[in-house]
């Protein structure tokens, strides 16, 4: 029997099958009209709302040899939490816009779904609404955007850094980078792979830890956000691009020359990322690895418990450097690779 | 000269020429934080935020030999506005996810976001943040998110509508789906026609008024939602998929059966539905053709200024009739065509 695709079930059929995995999500008090009219309504307790928008692409963002469509939909919420949480603000709804091809599998979208309703159950932030579109040929382009509401407190920018502050991390660094390195280079664990069951090899652990992050998108710290606004965080930023090229946006919109310690991110790389990949390209990866999804903030005085010390804003250019020097490391550009 | 592609320019400097387009929406006192940030800050007076999504995907949901990007841009957001203004909300801003192969040319993506923009300025919704994604050969999805407020009046959903309320329709009806017939019969208009100009030919404006609609989604009247959640509206839809199966789903959530009176909906087929398509085809079209984006609602009295009467509300299965009779209209669907 061959798989049921998209063209062979209605498009009620299909939501009617969705909408129960989203079902756990849809219970907060705060979604006042759910998906299946126009549009949704959420409330606002802060009289402001917070929004931001990201998309994955198969082929581009996710390879489907590595990444389980749970993997994706996972991936792609937590993608977005992040950037809600790095205004300060709680997540309070998803809305989820699929375009696929129309031979996709029924179960390929219905473990996506999963995916994301698992990450939204995580993150107390219900699916709200959404689209469903045809694409062309094997294309599939999975569009979140993601709600917050910021409990009264202040929205924290990239440009609030002063000379003085210190620069602080909470989640981990690499991770994601290095599991993206592993699978590049044929050594990564993908969602095909037998679970490791209680296997005794530190080694073939600390791949598969980097790799989950990697498809993922595991931890995301998604709290802190609105606890580093409450304790007076001047900047703030989501780790999608890399740490290095990350604080550069904070540096440069915030004015400031932004001072990191080698010594504080070497203690990033040990454990899974030095066990996998060796110092070297352990400490490559915490500085240009990019889809931590960790957050990145600058505080006056003191940090809040869990986040960790790893540099000072001085007066200076919009730069970053590591204990002195300009780092040696490249970005990511969407259309040129 | 090999016109400049995305693959070409830096996702910065793309920003940069993009930002301008849409300056002229950005100026909104109600947004609190725009593009630029890891997410973006809008006013909820209202303490709630009504949301939407809604894609257009290349080679589905438009052709390039048809529509101008320009029009795409128009087009998506004002679908997305038009979802807004039927739970009676007013837009207060947009998203814009973009995934497009790397290839596209860098004029192609200044022309939608223009498209964009216009749109944008016509529903004083300004453009708060975004997304670019590189997808695969030829493939383009472009999908909006619209945020709306309800200026403390009441979210009109689908299901209120009680027998004896008159059922009316606020804006045209039939001429997208004329327009996607005259472009499907080869006889429609396209982006690549020359202007008419000042020809004195009936039948060729009458062509272009439908053709254009199709391609752009003109005059959506937004502004009607919110006036008639104020008027008391009891249920209220926007009509993007076909009259009657738009009110089958008003039909259904509210429990009535919905009685349309056919000499009220030829009304609709004059001018140049008529001149074009013929009395026939033109009723067909007002029934089942897609993507109008006019306004369908029920009111228990009187209807507001602009809104035509088309039926009356009974009890009953929740069933669309004309004159009495289920009208013999197929629907669409995303997925099976």
């Amino acid at each position: 029997m061959t798989p049921a695709r998209l063209q062979d079930v209605s498009e009620e059929e299909l939501l009617r099958r969705l909408f129960p995995l989203f079902g756990g999500t849809t219970g907060s008090a705060e979604v006042l009209v759910g998906p299946g009219d126009d549009a949704a309504v959420v409330a606002a307790p802060s009289g402001s709302v917070v929004l931001t928008t990201d998309s994955m692409v198969r082929g581009r963002d996710w390879h489907d040899d590595w990444s389980s469509p749970t993997d994706v939909g996972h991936k792609v919420v937590a993608q977005n939490i992040a950037d809600i949480a790095a205004m300060g603000a709680v997540p309070t709804g998803l809305l989820v816009a699929l375009a696929a091809d129309p031979a996709t599998e029924v179960e390929w979208a219905l473990a996506l779904a999963e995916g994301i309703a698992q990450a939204a159950r995580e993150a107390g932030a219900p699916v709200i609404g959404g689209d469903l579109s045809s694409a062309g040929e094997g294309s599939i382009v999975v569009g979140i955007t993601a709600v917050g509401d910021l409990r009264g407190g202040r929205a924290v920018g990239r440009d609030g850094a002063g000379a003085g502050d210190v620069v602080a991390v909470r989640g981990s660094l690499g991770r994601s980078g290095g599991g993206l390195q592993l699978l590049l280079a044929g050594r990564g664990r993908t969602h095909r792979d037998a679970p490791l069951g209680d296997v005794d090899d530190p080694l073939a652990r600390a791949v598969e830890v980097l790799c989950r992050v990697h498809r993922r998108t595991e931890d995301v710290p998604w709290r802190a956000g609105p606890e580093a606004s409450a304790a007076g965080a001047t900047a703030m930023i989501d780790l999608s691009d890399g740490l290095v090229r990350d604080l550069g946006r904070v540096a440069r919109a915030s004015g400031v020359r932004i001072e990191l310690d080698g010594g504080a991110l070497a203690a990033f790389t040990t454990g899974p990322l030095t066990l996998a990949l060796g110092a070297e390209e352990a400490m490559r990866q915490v500085l240009s690895g990019g889809e931590e999804h960790s957050l990145a903030a600058t505080f006056p005085h003191e940090v809040p418990d869990g986040w960790e010390v790893i540099g000072v804003c001085a007066e200076g250019p919009g730069e970053v450097v590591v204990d002195g020097e300009v780092p040696p490391v490249s970005g990511w550009d969407h259309f040129s690779g």
